[in-house]
């Protein structure tokens, strides 16, 4: 059987937004397989900010995306054949396959394909929310930020793939939990379905006294941690509203990715309120999955957490998709399916 | 007996710089020993960056200083007369006397009046290395940055009172010691007297990309904790050559205390280097007070650690020589001798 692999490959690195010609759309029989190795077809491919980090060519934690290779990034389906004894052909599996129909894994590599029960949990749901932005949401939240109940927890892209889980676990531990978001629709979704104590929509909010006003308003007991997706201004904003000894787990400043740093205009605050302010990347510290993983799994099963996702159709759609969502058109997890 | 008391009061609140104006001068006899009262004739009168701050009448972690009362401050002295029995005539103590000759204090507020062995550590030193500046020195060494052996530790303000600390204590742990000082002068004392490994003039870096160049030539091995007395430029300097899972420890911002602060132009280098920002204040941290005493007055005592004081004299001399603070004109810990 020869089978036709279609895949995006880096064509060449963005100056500021990328723009679909980064791209380079590529078609090509796959390989045949060797022993211990499997042929999985992925049904969902996830898009995901850090992608557009690794894109530049930046010294940084990970290596760069390659020119001319597949783009990189998670991906969830079905094993199409296997050479290897763990695997059997149907077995639903997430790994790291890229943006590509099908991928060729060794099975050995445990870390790089995970056998899941997509029975009670969609298989989609892997990539988001039982997936590493969902323990991304949980790892700062219990291990950074380590809200106490009756504390207020801030996070930004609240509507997100990992602002919606930070929100719902916060209130679930009892805190006062507050997200931003872009739009009415997104902020209305993140309070009504997500349950959130307030939502403020920053596109109301253009300049920083503004969005300070706001985050007075919704949060009048002060801000004890914040979970930042995006950086900027919010970053600053927020920084005006912390308590004492306030903790902001760092996750993204997808507000910086484009080229241009956001400053943080008043860093004497970081001293004033005895802050902690800290970075961290989910893939490091992998020892946190298992726990997290069952925590949020349980509770996507018990439907006590909940999720969206904007799912795209179609490998040709990924880098359109994923313009969008450094943009902020999707709302939720920013999927492709694929099959 | 009447005594006559002179001391300075806060008049006005500076408009960024402070000057000789927001300070008044007050002669004033002291007033009859109640019981428990003890009356303590100040022989040093400490000067610390932080009363910069406590000048303005900003919502802060301490109360502001009020207007038209005695500015407040470390002191080291001997009790001149006492209506309490744990205190005799002749005993040395700190306490926070302020900027003033005499002050009566109620012997039982054990915190407010510490009597000291002025025997093998000579009283000044318990208000810089063996007080408070060093306690800071320590608190932000051992338990933010807690630097491993072979790891690179950089300071600014490295000849002040708090800066020769973390330094020579990295030292002792192993670790490789850059400062950055203001003048040749300061860094050659801070490199050939206190055994720094290095020791960057700022004044020759009026740039970031300079500065920047030459952390790098200084820490060949990158940067993996910074105890951050300044702020401003120096913190952006050394965000861009910090080590993965590096450690800020933020202290000071002296920089930003004159009115405008001074921003971190690039944030997003928190993430990408997954950095610990953090901010604190030594008094709120009373619990590891005596651990580090002990340690630094050893040390002290032993002569292996060492300090600097620029001393001015009598109470009129306070105003220039706290200005002069503000500005970098003192060499090591800034007292005034009263006596």
């Amino acid at each position: 059987m020869t089978t036709l692999n279609r895949q995006w490959q880096l064509a060449s690195r963005p100056q500021g937004e990328p723009t679909p010609a980064n791209f380079r759309f590529v078609e090509a029989p796959l390989p045949e397989l060797k022993d211990g190795e499997v042929l999985v077809r992925h049904h969902f491919l996830s898009l995901d900010p850090y992608m557009r980090g690794r894109m530049n060519d930046a010294k940084s934690y990970a290596q760069p995306q390659a020119l001319g290779q597949v783009m990189g990034g998670g991906t969830a389906g079905v094993v199409a054949a296997s050479r290897h004894a763990a695997y059997a052909v149907g077995d639903t599996v997430v790994g790291m396959g890229g943006w590509q129909e099908y991928s060729v894994v060794s099975g050995g590599e445990r870390a790089l394909l995970r056998k899941v029960d997509a029975r009670l949990i969609p298989l989609s749901a892997y990539l988001g929310t039982v997936g590493m932005p969902g323990v991304t949401a949980w790892y700062g939240l219990t291990q950074i930020i380590a809200p106490k109940a009756g504390e207020t927890v801030v996070v930004s892209a609240a509507s997100g793939a990992v602002g919606t889980v930070v929100g719902q676990l916060a209130k679930l531990r009892g805190c006062r939990a507050v997200g931003l978001a872009g739009g009415p629709e997104k902020c209305r979704y993140v309070v009504e379905e997500l349950g959130f104590d307030a939502c403020i929509d920053y596109r109301l909010h253009p300049d920083l006294k503004s969005l300070s006003a706001a985050l007075s308003e919704a949060c009048p007991g002060g801000i004890d941690g914040c979970f930042e997706n995006v950086g900027g201004m919010t970053l600053d904003a927020v920084l005006q509203r912390m308590n004492a000894f306030g903790r902001i787990a760092v996750c993204g400043m997808i507000a910086g990715y484009n080229g241009t740093p956001i400053p943080i205009t008043q860093p004497q605050l970081i001293l004033q309120w005895r802050l902690k302010v800290q970075g961290f990347i989910v893939s490091e510290h992998m020892e946190f999955w298992p726990e997290a993983l069952q925590e949020i799994g349980g509770l996507v099963a018990a439907r006590k957490l909940k999720y969206r996702e904007t799912v795209a159709q179609g490998i040709a759609a990924a880098p359109e998709a994923f313009i969008g969502l450094l943009k902020g058109r999707n709302f939720g997890k920013q999927l492709v399916k694929l099959v």
